[in-house]
């Protein structure tokens, strides 16, 4: 299409702010952002730094002060965590606090910001929620959409979500890789390795380990999810079943695995051992607690193994299609709010599993905000220990391809702000 | 030189075995011993599972079985772990227990064994010690030759051991990641985040965290070596001193820190924190132990984190140059025995800085077994909390270049024992 053409008397200008726990591509959907807003004409893309929290700051930054060329969009694709710096921050209720409101669209006016891109989760989505109705019911003509972003994969309405596959793609090859220096080290000597995934409340992350499973190699032997009642007597027979055949086990379990009683196992060690040196109540780790308690009842070697923010972060083992796709919700949100769209979330729909195939929708953020999407009981077997066949069909196509890192010194080079070209307010 | 033919009266065989803790790169050694040994005309090229331990019980495989291609040994040189399985095993004192030894020389006798390799790191080095010996001893014409082998990096007289360079180049790779997600959360909010690295004694791996200062990363803030007496009064001063200059924080500390009077810091956190649930006294990890005391003392967000088993199995993003001197010092024991050098270990001779240049030497065994090697105090700070520009130097070059893992299905594959093919005694 033809790129509109801005006049002097009006700026067509964009904002685009990154929210919540970073992902390994929530810059890819930046750049894609960028670049499409770029492409359709906008005049200045503003980037606000740490979300709406910094912009509540008058923190921000012209994007092309930072990223200088199609090299520097490569690179940002590459880079994890939040580039423009991430928030945790929740809107107050429209009707308790209408100053707040009124100042964050002063400073959009001041800026002739069009549109209002915000890159995050459930809460980021509330956020697009309570500035579109009040821009709305207000009559201010600014576009608010969102674009999906966690590695929990917990979001409504949208197949998966990205930073999803690059986190199952790290999960699933470091499981390969724990699996062979847990059986290199082998011999006549039992020994049970717990494995424990982020995702409190969502057992997708987990369920990814499965991926390990492949022509050579066995994967995990159990896989525990959050959202099936976990049963101590249940495990431990089990464990003592499946040693009776083999010497070596890996266990995955998420970290928010409960118990029928709504107790997270992690909180079982009781009083005494959860409080640290200092007498501060610590929730001791579910693998770790678990390792414990294997060792206690059966005797032999074990260890409790947590993979850390690094599920979130490791972009140098990202996934392609997670990059590529995160990209396209980037400028499938600008390409919408471009057209007239406003409190929408941009989803990707799959289109196909063989060949994979996905393209970007779009859904009224009402019905998508803060709603959590958990794997189906029936992608999970009778006995509540391992995935089924359609679950790992549903993650495989996200964990394919890749894009090697830019290495320079031996490193993976990232794309970091500028902080010399921030005007400060 | 001439491939040497063997005749039908006597075969030439050679056996090679792995043993302790596996690295990134112990099979790229195997790879070299394998293909150097073909090319050198050895007739049966035998992998001992498990080690000296595996070949006691007489588990062998002839490799010929395993590796089928010059593919296949792509593949070997980018799997983790022992390929052949590997083991923690201390031969007895020769004249501790002759019928021991016995037994080994009737097994080598029976394969007519003329070489026999074995990778690993001190104790393996006491091994070839102690075989070689015996059969000078006997009259035994075997030789025996030492292959190093260690992510810490703890062997004397050679520049630096293989598998060193990649658990290094993980480890600053994820710093930079892990210091990016931290980064990305930052706002108007001190935080602190410990990383815990591995290598009790020595701490070329926790200096190596150094690496991710680069030209768009400042790297950790605070590194801590084994080697210098931890004070935490003084550690606790200087975290104070930085927060009042910038908000997150990143430090990098060994799993051995030791107080000044030798008890481990990860030992500091008294009797009833570190007996479990199930009353086994374990001890609290270092990282999780500070970060406590930290937040303990000034109330900020912290955080422990442990790089884990990963540091040695993360053969995903390895070192191009540790791949290469593994291969290289796996051959070059090959050459040696067939040369008839006995009780040896192969060791990496840097020739050059700039260019990076390193050439494979040969030490008596006898100078080398059980002597640990520690970072030069001169190659820490005077405060005794960072590195030196001269150990940037040093590991720098080790960390170079990358062999991209063969993906299939979104994961890296590995060669993995085909356990059909392996003869039982």
């Amino acid at each position: 299409m033809a790129k509109k053409q801005s006049n002097n008397t009006h700026k067509r200008n964009i904002i685009v702010g990154q929210s919540g726990g970073p992902t390994a591509v929530i810059n890819s959907s930046l750049a894609g952002v960028y670049k499409t807003a770029k492409e359709r004409g906008f005049d200045t893309v503003y980037g606000m730094l740490h979300g709406i929290q910094g912009f509540l700051d008058e923190q921000y930054v012209d994007l092309s002060t930072q990223i200088h060329s199609d090299m520097d969009i490569e690179l940002l694709k590459r880079t994890p965590s939040a580039f423009l710096g991430s928030c945790r921050f929740k809107l107050p209720e429209i009707h308790e606090d209408l100053e707040f409101y009124e100042r964050i669209f002063q400073i959009l006016d001041r800026l002739e910001i069009e549109a209002f891109i915000y890159i995050g989760g459930n809460d980021s989505m509330d956020t697009i929620k309570k500035l579109s109705d009040y821009a709305i019911v207000k009559g201010h003509t600014q576009k608010f959409l969102g674009v999906p972003k966690t590695i929990d994969n917990d979001l409504a309405l949208t197949d998966h979500t990205p930073g999803f596959g690059s986190a199952a793609k790290y999960i699933a090859a470091s499981t390969k890789e724990v699996i062979r220096d847990c059986l290199g080290l082998s011999y006549h000597k039992k020994s049970i390795t717990i494995l424990e995934v982020m995702g409190r409340n969502a057992g997708w992350l987990t369920g990814a380990t499965a991926l390990a499973k492949t022509e050579e190699c066995e994967g995990p032997d159990l896989i525990y999810l959050p959202e099936i009642a976990f049963d101590i007597d249940k495990f431990l027979a089990t464990v003592k079943e499946l040693l009776e055949k083999k010497d070596t086990l890996i266990i995955a379990v998420s970290e928010g695995i409960t118990l029928a009683d709504g107790r997270y196992v992690c909180e079982l060690s009781g009083d005494n051992a959860s409080v640290d040196p200092f007498g501060h109540r610590q929730l001791q780790g579910t693998a770790t607690y678990l390792a414990h308690f294997l060792h206690s009842e059966l005797g032999h070697k074990t260890r409790g193994f947590e993979f850390s923010t690094l599920q979130r972060s490791a972009s140098h083992i990202s996934s392609r299609v997670d990059i590529d796709e995160a990209f396209m919700v980037g400028g499938a949100a600008v390409k919408a709010a471009d057209e007239g769209d406003t409190g929408k979330m941009v989803v990707i729909d799959r289109i196909s599993d063989d060949p994979y195939m996905s393209s970007a929708g779009i859904y009224d953020v009402h019905r998508i905000a803060n709603n959590e999407r958990f794997v189906p009981r029936e992608w999970v077997n009778e006995d509540g220990n391992y995935v089924t066949e359609e679950f790992i069909n549903y993650v495989e196509p996200l964990i394919q391809g890749d894009y090697q890192p830019f290495m320079v010194n031996g490193l993976p080079q990232h794309l970091v702000l500028d902080q010399n070209k921030i005007k400060q307010p």
